[in-house]
């Protein structure tokens, strides 16, 4: 992969319900919270010379906000949307309208689950999907993110 | 019915335009407001001995953040999500995320309306559904819900 | 609700396979028969101050003769077409052609099951839809049908 | 056109993202700013004698909020959902309870960008609808705007 | 026209709910009741040297027994299937395999009604259509029909 | 039928293709040719004491001309638009726009032919419609527009 | 194939039309008449040491009525629902709610005939399905239906 | 808005059926006539510094023929090309093979009409669209032109 | 059925992923492998006086050439072609090449599973299909091609 | 190919804004004009032994007449419909009802372009289709066509 | 046409089933075989200076080989993929990837049969289109992609 | 991630025309060629305690073959089916019929390309999806892979 030299910054953002996990649906989700996630890339962003943050919203405006104001800063996004990704296009548009990269995150394979899932507002405009691995896709995601910046 | 014995808790979750009730399409929606639905559930949850409580919000996402902290902690809900029935997968995966039963509730009948409105992202996951009585909708659905939590 | 002055008449209509209710699939419908449904039917009419009778068929032209016949000398109706409701224009032509109001009645909630009971020939034109509370939804209906008629 | 005789109140509705006007695609939304369309509308507004403000917000349901509460005052409004043009019923039921016709506005020809642009859920019930002239689409819909109210 | 030397046999065929026009929607279907337009199909078939009868149900498969029975010995049949026009394909296989030609008829039009009706299970297997002109469909049906087996 | 006291005046539109009649697909549209349908017009004509015109033009423009001009000052029309039937928007709107009642024609069951002929752009707005008869689906439709025009 | 010690019994459904067999359409359904095929139903039945008996109906709620009080009470039965087979979702629910096992039987190959006939609503709740071997179809249905029960 | 210093000369393309403006469903089109509506435009025009000139045809090949030779040689070309819109590949071969920008313009809001109003063939390839304000959309396109011309 | 006179010639096609029989999702397939299948189909051709081969490839390519080298010289076809039933056109070209009738053959009842699996491109070209009889499907489609090929 | 005794005739329809070729979109359509395919045309034409002669027309309506009239006196025809290829069913049953075979041509891939060139109205009654070889489509489509004669 | 100076290798692709021509189905494909039209290729070839090499084979994924491995050496390709054209983007895949250009070539006309040969994978990555002259497609494909090669 | 004690075995599947990487579009696919991923996948393979084996096929039953000899004796699969993800239903049996789980993995963002690369027969049965990293898309499938496996 690409040389670990220059620092890099990544923000996460936690769509809605994203709060819950651990609780909610485990079968699907996993047992994990969202706080361990969070550590776990914490741990692998200092790894790989990232400096990395966090942002988790339920109301789709305040996540077009943060998108345009906090999100345009960094030098590539990791985006959940969850149920978000599905219907909104005022995300889309504020993910087209910054010029940084991002990875579409999913905990659960969303091609296995209800057909109405299947269809993403996100996928076309981003630079890759990760889904299936849990807390895992997290992690990937922010290693081929982190690759893909660097490489540029 | 079942028997009254004891004490359940129902919360009432009305969407967005609710609070416009009594001045909005009356010919659609009854010329009775907000209010007077709500003072009428008060006197029948007393008549059935349950506790109820409501709340209203016109954000989606708010509308989750009740679901997630305060609806969680009901035994069963009413739930009138108005617009974001057709719309919200969000508003769906926080009714989906805590184990409480809920009623879907519409003043109208959305089967007599826009197509649009043919389609509810709540209705799989709900316990049962009442439309179309108007401001006796809620009344219904309260003792119907009533009903089943006592015969669990 | 409304007063309960004038005494009103109510017609229930029963429509294919329900005449096996108790014994049919009873985790989607229920353990109890037709015979209970009916007879808390009777009790709560008799409370409601209402004249309630019952008619079951399997068959949709006799449903339709019914309609015609006996059903438009009814206050207002409760249908539960069944199979019916998904697959004939003739019971709803004969629901439109008498002046009667009609509240469409299922046990099971029928948005949670077969995509081809998502659509109902009768919704359109019910005065409300009340689905999911097993026996209870025709209670639930047979209320909200009362309060409507004394309401007029 | 009609005459300028009566003071008009308008009141204009910018949608998500469109504060970002000007940083964002110039190439489809043009280079010219949110504040330069608000300052060239207030310059047309004062020449056909009409009072005007503005309001925008990425969030839903501040936008029902805002056209319940300010929005309903107005003799008319202009209004660019943006993306909740395409996926927003609230808003459109918010806009259909108040009584302020309103002419929808885009500054792009949505008509000649992805399918998921070419359906809104607003223009069946707009007034007029005006598109493509970038920031000139807003001063063309108040000019039509006014000249609609005075010809009542 | 064809010539009116031997004698026809012409079967009518009325199906659900016909048997109450007069009453039923009389803005659609005009005020004649279904006695007068057998009436008057009596006088035109006698002017027209055609032996007429008629037949209505509205149980599907009594329809389907008589056209069995009965209805294989007419020479022609004219056939207003009603709601059953656009469901059943039980009457449809029963008219194919009888080999009498036979014209569709219908009082109102039914392409001016709703979707459901646009479409007919008869009209690709018959000889001819004639709708909308309310009672005078079958007169000119019956014109129809006979000038085309005289021509045969 | 309506009495003949009243002279009326019927014009009778043929669409493109039509003047090839009795060359063109004799199994499908007859061996007649369009001289002799409108001779065989001409004299019933005569006989329901009503005035009658022919036009034909292949030119979809000229057919609006048309109605426009001549078509407007008849009190009804026979129109068989042929296969501007499936396609012409601009008919449509010309035949709406003038206050003509007027029966759809065609010489064949066009339901009983390719599916892009199942469709008619002009059904919806016509008083009815007659197919399958051949050249006398004409004469059926001049007798059931002149009993319609004298029972206004 | 499996042992045939116990003694088996099997229902024989026969759906509307089906009693015009060697009449109708000789070219897809053959030239045996129904008798005949019971004949050699019943003849196979011997040597498999099955019990048989048949019914055959024009009316689907009659045949919903056989289901219910006859069709019960078999080990098992071949369904042969002809038309309602497309359109009967009663027919469907009857044999849901019974808890015998069918075969679904046509002596046409359905697949290769109208696209209407392409869909079962009985298909997916059946054993197993033979269509296309004209009366041979029941006598091979037998035969897999006895195996399938004596391998129980 | 751009400066008027250079002189502007721009097409008007009046479609089928608008010779008919004034007299066709007034409560839809508005009550004034073609003439009034070019009157207008003429004023406007002149107000603008651009040359103005108007085209009106019922046939879709005519309007081919004016925009490959008169539409061609304006600047601008303002398009109401009415049932065309919907059906006419022709014509937008036509406006595309041309290097004339064009606005489409539609008096009444075709989006709050019928379904197959609802599509353009045109509106892909057009610079702007302008809908709804019956006579005075064209007058805000022609503003809306011009500026745009200028401002190349 | 048919006498059992001349020898006739069966080819046996098991298609993709049938070589699995036995270790596959036996609760769909059974427990039987492919050669107890080959072995109980070579008992029964034997017990009909039928010459039995049989052939088995995870290719496309190469079961067409087998079609059409081998499987043309047969006087009948059982054919599984297991998944390419649903994707391949050149199966059913080669098919259809040769003059040899075949019956389709499923061990499951597809119409029971996933959607993608309702659709074959081999039935409308079959001459009978048989499904969900396990392995028994194919002895009752040889039972069903052997009588077939006798009655020519 | 076929030999070259007989004379043949041919005639060559260029539909709307073919006029225009060689400055219309010169990358899809090349750079040569109409006059240049026609000669090159001529020239082949008579080293093939074939009469040739052109017409060309926007108006749909016009060439439905000439189809009639000049179009159906040749052996065979080559069509380049253009945008009437998608559109018009009335030049396909111009086509259709006179006994000439042709070939249909396009300049263009129709099939690499929008959606709305890839269906056409008269492929399915074509002969054969050349299409993407710009002007020398024609010239190949001639000598297909003469040949297919010759070969008669 | 252009010159025939320089030498050009042009590949030809014959696809599934193609080997059996002159065999299957002649009314659809003619009765020429596949080498009789490798012959006349050959002799075209020659005389237009082209060098010709030809590969069949009925398995897409050695097809696939033979595009990327000897297909990508020609200078131009014709191909014929017969049912793969359908169903294969895996051939698609291969010739996109080669910097060869294609003419796509067919038998028969394949918009003129079943409607899943209506959709090509390659048709919108081909250069030209040629189909229905049965042998000769090949050879006016050879034609026109010699004439382009040495056009560039 | 999981602890790497016990060794894990992994196969690698790439599809049709992936041995073109580094050729094929690299503007899609990045200019690696698939020796470069292998070995880099040996690599990581090492560093994480993994045994690696690579497998190459252009034919889809040649894929099927290796499922299920080779592939089904790993412990888990990389698969990434090029083309075949999209038309293959006998890779996906042959996937479900081996107890292997398996991540699906692309080069590019399938999802940003041609719609009929949007659907994969293979996501709903996969264990998760990695796409658009290119050739890091398999070094983080196969990290995500192994932390699967050592965490069961």
């Amino acid at each position: 992969m690409a040389e670990r030299s220059e620092a890099l910054s990544v923000g996460v953002l936690h769509g809605p319900n994203l709060n819950l996990l651990g609780q909610r649906e485990p079968e699907i989700y996993g047992g994990e919270g969202l706080e361990g996630i969070n550590r776990r890339l914490s741990e692998l962003a200092a790894a790989l010379d990232v400096e990395i943050s966090f942002y988790q919203s339920n109301i789709e405006g305040e996540i077009v906000d943060w998108l345009q104001t906090t999100g345009s800063h960094f030098n590539g996004l990791l985006v959940n949307a969850a149920a978000y990704t599905h219907t909104s296009i005022a995300i889309r548009d504020a993910l087209h309208a910054i010029p940084v990269p991002f990875v579409e995150v999913h905990l659960s394979n969303i091609y296995a689950r209800e057909p109405f899932r299947h269809h993403s507002h996100l996928s076309d405009i981003a630079l890759a999907v990760v889904c299936g691995f849990r807390g895992d896709s997290y992690l990937l995601a922010l290693r081929g993110l982190a690759s893909h910046l660097r490489a540029l």
